[in-house]
């Protein structure tokens, strides 16, 4: 199985730790989002994935390679080609706002941090940052919300679910954008007890080999102090 | 089962079809996304739904009423509790497939048309029509490729599928949009398949007691022969 991978993709991120959880082998795959231009951007890398996005899944079948790509598709498939230890709750309503809270990260936030947009909005000469702080501020309120109702150790209930795998990355984001987090006690604490498990550390940005400390950024995974410089970040 | 839903939401589209395709018994709220600012943002909907969206499903279950956001993980659920006619492929490859073009519409395209996305930029002065329409085009290039090696009747083999109601209303929004859609000849004979279908003609959004027919657009869900006005699409 081969991963292809950035290590700051917030979304690749995710599956490296669905990985690495359930101790599936694996090879990286790394492509650099930003050197000259952006390798995800090369024609040669459109036919592993149109979208020209990171996380791509490929997996030797037997009629051939499958190539798969979307986070959370990958992540359900994970699953369902070896479901221990699972990702998804036991219950029908469990795992329906496992998959929910994964959601309002996935398509409610990500796609205005993601670096198209970023870059997007730089060249028409707008100010992205308030955009994308907006964006995240109110997808972790509302996560915080449905944490305040369904939480324990992790985010829904006490074992590790596909949610936990989409919030750790997204509050990392979010402290590098410069959002303040303080507000969001729940997630705060989920984020602690998942980053005392193995598969979250091996998982981390800082943990890969592709790992660049020369585009850290003050406040990159901590708790924000200073003002990101948008320029900067894209 | 309840679900608020408005006319034109692509999402909430996406369960309507969804819900009549298993035939399964339901009641219907309306939420006028436009109607005194949005009756999605007021303070009482955000107990509904803190992200401020349709759709939402309401289930009576044994410990009380169970509440459910984002289309894919009401899709998901819906599965669990009726399989039966499936919106899931048989095989884990397969479903995996829809899985990830049903995400390509979900998180890569529909968040660039949302409302909340297109309001917000017109208030800061921005002209966010080319770049809604930029994400639009990418996105279905990048489903027409996939589909060209997955597509049977349907656009993943010859049964329908999740992928199949997140394609069909993300066509009409394109048109809507005034984005060309013919040079996505396999996306669109799936569409023709899918519109002989009752249950894709009942949650069609001319067929809803909430549709306003004076909202409509020339154009709107036919091939784009006029330039959309950007402010009267908000």
């Amino acid at each position: 199985m081969k991963l292809s991978t950035y290590w700051r993709s917030s979304s690749a991120w995710r599956v490296r730790i669905g990985l690495a959880y359930k101790g599936i082998e694996h090879e990286l795959v790394f492509v650099h989002l930003l050197r000259e231009g952006g390798e995800q951007l090369r024609p040669e890398f459109a036919e592993t994935n149109p979208m020209a996005q990171v996380p791509v899944l490929e997996v030797e079948r037997p009629g051939g390679v499958f190539r798969l790509t979307q986070s959370l598709a990958i992540l359900e498939y994970l699953e369902e080609l070896q479901p221990d230890p699972p990702l998804f709750p036991k219950t029908p309503e469990l795992r329906a706002r496992a998959r929910e809270l994964a959601e309002i990260v996935n398509s409610g936030i990500q796609p205005f941090q993601n670096l198209r947009f970023t870059r997007e909005l730089t060249a028409a000469g707008i100010d992205w940052l308030p955009i994308t702080r907006g964006y995240i501020a109110t997808g972790l309120a509302a996560l915080e919300r449905h944490a305040a109702a369904c939480a324990g150790r992790f985010l829904v209930g006490d074992a590790v679910s596909i949610a936990d795998l989409c919030v750790v990355p997204q509050l990392y984001t979010a402290r590098r954008f410069g959002v303040p987090v303080e507000a969001y006690p729940t997630l705060l604490r989920v984020e602690k007890a998942c980053d005392e498990l193995p598969a979250f550390q091996a998982a981390h940005p800082t943990a890969q080999p592709d790992f660049d400390p020369t585009r850290l950024l003050p406040g990159d995974g901590q708790p924000a102090d200073t003002e990101p410089i948008s320029t900067r970040l894209v």
